[in-house]
């Protein structure tokens, strides 16, 4: 895998958030042995017209040849991708998925994006992900009188996996429980809560939202969040919330107003079918459920009130009291599309507009499970909740082959199909490559979520802590679903929102899970390279991937393996191997001058340090 | 290549032209030796929300198992691929790319398009591409005075590559001219004029229209073009105008009213540069180069005169008493984007509304020679002319290696890079997965155009034969640059621009390629299969490729070789290859029980007939 390289990283990118109309010097190293070249440069395609800027040569250092070409910036989304001209006539391109002698695609490009960035923060981030009724009762959780739909559960008692108890047993969990335990997501290092929603429903999940005015009642109230936010803050840990745009509850003030009324201003914020015309239950909901009835993004009343400018729930949040640090936004893929409409663009951009103009240091994230690509392209999101470049690789290659998956990880037919490792890569480089790199780097490398089975229930032995080792260390954001770090299991998307076992910690079973947990985040937030440096693979094997994160101030080179195994690279991928340094695992290293393996005794994720990339200077 | 095959012709879908929410069923088969199947079905995407669909098994012919399963159109154009799952638990996606283990990505799907479909000639169309200076004088062209700017030449004298001769050398070609010989055309057996530009500009090949009123007086002005599309039309030839939707001259009315008055209605038809901030010439054209100022689509007015509605210049000439059957729109890539700004999809989307308002059996190509597949989706263009699938590919294969290719074919560098058959196939497939199935049967199979240097001028021995060949082979609008015909050669776009060598039809070097292309077309049109049918490939080796083309009425086996060689396959891709009645061209078919093998002596295009396919009747 000694190749020509490129990525978005500052190695190679002068500038990672440009203006429309500046010139940003892009950067491509070739391996020496590579061959002579006639030419080399880049083809942008502005306004979907190529256009070609030659290279010139920096120089070598390290065995491989730099080059630099300027591509001017002149549309949001500028594409580039680079073309190698042998002295034999071959042509190469590279895109971001790799080399090739034949034409890569538009969608395939590199991009550079004059869109604002997200906040510099948001990669090198830490996730942890509560679900709030099941992750800890505060005290005066005990005095609240639940609602008629709830059916009361005890904190051991197991979860039901069948209506009605699916989405109406309460635990009480509550924001001054998260609260009490900001200690524990301190301890683990994480710095980013991200919290499933808080506005009232009629369910346990409360993605059926009854209101978007105030926070839950059950929860805390509104003041049970500030108090929330302000004691993560103190400890350096951001909070982002979680809002339905393409959908309500059925309880929704605003869908009760329209149900009730025809003449109401809400009634035009749903889809209802015209009188006589009706079919289900008479309106659009979310995959036909009557609870959760869809939202009609062509009124612009909506708009007011729930995503534009100041006064909207988007923007109320995120300023006194509360001070969200962003959003999570749920369903953002089906959001505002329907039939022959999609209005899913200006949804999106209104919501971060309004976001940038009452704090432009938050964070926006979409939901889009599966190819996010054509949505995330920067104009809006800054990353994805998506299973595809992740998740579902993930699961694939280190799941035991033929495990079960239920609901809401997208596996076909409730089935893990098994990866082998250049499968599970080229999986993950298919889908991170519609991505702009800033995009990447702000999606969630989530394992599992409050909608999924969780990674431990049929992982192949040891290869929970590798799922995860490889969580900190590809771009992206990485993230833990409360109770992973438990080693708690869960077969679906309902079973894995299991009350925090906060008992456990010094369990046999549970101690080392947690002791990976926070020595894997602890890696990621002491080496900077893993939230932002480049990417450079190593070797692909059925057991074991091997890659590197690049910056001028270090790298950090990873070895995950399922399996015992040796992985062999060409010494010239990474010539001072023999210089580096062990700081996560127990797997070996041994350098010739012509080879370099990796090896374990079994399935294992370690990671070594080396110096920063000898690169010539900006 | 003996897999499980779907594509979007009638033999796999129920309804090519579904309406929003109508349920069209698709069709998948699969070799009865692929292994048993526990799940067969299709996942559509609608709203991006992935849904599946499972088929029913309708029976075994001919070694196939045909699964069917329903999908409704939920989206205007909507997506789907199939998924195959192996009683050993193996999943098997079916896109457009083919067989993947890995999920595909969305960019892939098959679609199902639910906007106005293109004319039933688009398919079945042959097209002949008429550039009118270089075609043919009238009688009356020897009347006609010459504008200042021409330099006359004589029909005998050779093109001049340079400026100011390059865009200023007048032949005098015009539409009588043109009409004169539309003998030719029928000789062809072509069925599709497309002309390009006849508007009058300040040069020989008029994409600077200096207005779009009136047809060039130096053509023979408006009658001559009714004259011409009357004498087609009586010959059953379709004929299709050329606008420049990106730019106008800068001798255009509207441009001279625009620079001479800055409050002149015209003014923001333009993108002039503010007052003090003047760049280049001061106002954005094509390419920086001023004479072809770039239109502003945000005018209203700009589109009521120009696209929108039944006075605008697209409408006109669609009605009486012109009657031209389409469009071809120059440079429909870069139109309405600039900058921060993409207004291309409404420009399209109006220009095709426009047309089925006025005459819905029109056709509406766009310009787009390189990734087309962003604009091509069904909402507004047929098809593409667009070198990426199929004109650059098929150089890269037939070209001479190390082939110069001068300027308009998007070669980098001027050289035509080498393939392989399997490079060459890749690229087509590539390319054309980013397409509908009614895009891929509408876009132009051009081999060279008016903008590229000729085919023939480095193609391999006995190569044209083979490239002209795939051309009314493979899906798509087969076209002849007016010219190649007889054998013509150019190095670049301007040098193409040869004056037909009316002379030379009986000389021994150019009767063959007469004969030739005569015989070709005449594939095309005596078998629809070429022109609707599904495509399956059967064997694609360094030398040669073979596919076969489907229907339920036949098939024909095609086997394009570069030089002598054997390519062979599974006989069950083809169980009885050994029916097949040879109708065109020298090649060898043998058929074992086992194995189907094709042999040719040196570069070849060979084809055969079979009875078609015993499908299960829908």
């Amino acid at each position: 895998m000694l190749a020509p390289h490129h990525d978005g990283s500052p190695l190679h990118v002068s500038d990672p958030a440009p203006a429309l109309g500046d010139t940003v010097r892009v950067r491509l190293r070739v391996p020496a042995a590579f061959g002579c070249l006639e030419w080399v440069g880049t083809r942008s395609n502005p306004n979907r017209e190529p256009h070609f800027s030659r290279a010139t040569l920096l120089g070598e250092a390290d065995g491989w040849v730099w080059w630099e070409a300027p591509v001017e910036v002149e549309n949001p989304v500028h594409h580039y991708r680079w073309l190698l001209v042998g002295t034999d006539g071959r042509q190469h391109w590279l895109s971001q998925l790799g080399l090739s002698q034949i034409e890569p695609r538009d969608d395939d490009d590199f991009r550079l994006v004059a869109h604002d960035p997200a906040p510099a923060w948001a990669a090198s981030s830490v996730m942890y992900q509560v679900f709030p009724d099941r992750f800890a009762r505060s005290t005066r959780a005990d005095e609240r009188e639940l609602p008629e739909w709830a059916i009361p559960a005890g904190w051991n008692d197991p979860v039901d996996p069948l209506p009605p108890g699916r989405s109406h047993q309460v635990y009480g969990g509550d924001l001054d429980g998260v609260r009490e335990r900001l200690d524990h997501l301190v301890d683990l290092g994480v710095d980013l809560l991200y919290l499933t929603p808080v506005f009232a429903g009629r369910s346990n999940h409360r993605y059926d939202a009854a209101n978007f005015d105030a926070v839950d009642d059950l929860l805390g109230g509104d003041r049970a969040l500030v108090r929330l936010v302000e004691a993560a803050h103190a400890r350096g840990i951001r909070v982002i919330g979680d809002l339905t745009s393409n959908h309500s509850g059925h309880a929704h003030d605003w869908f009760r107003a329209a149900s009730a009324d025809p003449a109401a201003p809400e009634r035009d914020f749903y889809f209802f079918h015209e009188p006589g015309l009706e079919r289900g239950h008479g309106y659009e909901s979310w995959l036909g459920v009557p609870s959760l009835p869809k939202f009609n993004w062509r009124s612009l009343e909506l708009r007011r009130r729930f995503i534009e400018g100041p006064d909207s729930v988007v923007a109320r949040y995120l300023q006194a009291p509360f001070h969200l640090d962003g959003w999570r936004i749920d369903v953002a893929n089906m959001t505002g599309r329907l039939g022959g409409e999609d209005l899913n663009a200006e949804v999106r951009q209104t919501i971060r507009r309004t976001m940038l103009d009452v704090n432009p240091d938050t964070i926006l994230l979409g939901e889009s499970t599966n190819d996010a690509a054509g949505d995330f392209q920067g104009d809006a999101w800054h990353g994805a909740m998506t299973y595809t470049p992740f998740t579902r690789p993930v699961w694939s290659w280190l799941q035991e082959p033929g495990s079960p998956a239920g609901g809401g990880i997208g596996f076909a037919l409730g089935r893990v199909p098994s990866y082998s490792g250049p499968e599970f890569h080229a999986a993950h480089t298919r889908f991170t490559a519609g991505f702009p790199w800033r995009t990447r780097l702000a999606t969630m490398n989530a394992l599992d979520t409050h909608d999924t089975p969780r990674f431990a229930t049929n992982a192949r032995p040891g290869a929970a802590e590798v799922a995860f080792g490889l969580a900190v260390s590809l771009p992206g954001i990485p993230v833990i679903w409360a109770g992973d770090e438990f080693g708690l299991t869960g077969v679906d998307g309902e079973a894995s929102r299991t009350p925090m076992p906060w008992d456990s910690e010094a369990d046999a079973a549970v101690a080392p899970v947690l002791d990976a947990y926070r020595l894997l985040v602890a890696l990621r937030r002491s080496h900077p390279v893993l939230a932002t440096g480049g990417i450079r693979w190593l070797a692909v094997a059925d057991d074991a991937v091997a890659f590197v994160r690049e910056s001028a101030s270090e790298r950090v080179l990873v070895f995950a393996a399922r399996a015992a195994t040796t992985v062999s690279f060409d010494a010239a991928a990474l010539p001072d191997a023999d210089v580096a340094t062990r700081v996560y695992g127990g797997g070996r290293l041994a350098a010739s001058d012509a080879v370099v393996s990796l090896s374990t005794d079994g399935a294992a994720f370690v990671a070594w340090r080396l110096p920063g990339v000898d690169a010539p200077v900006w």
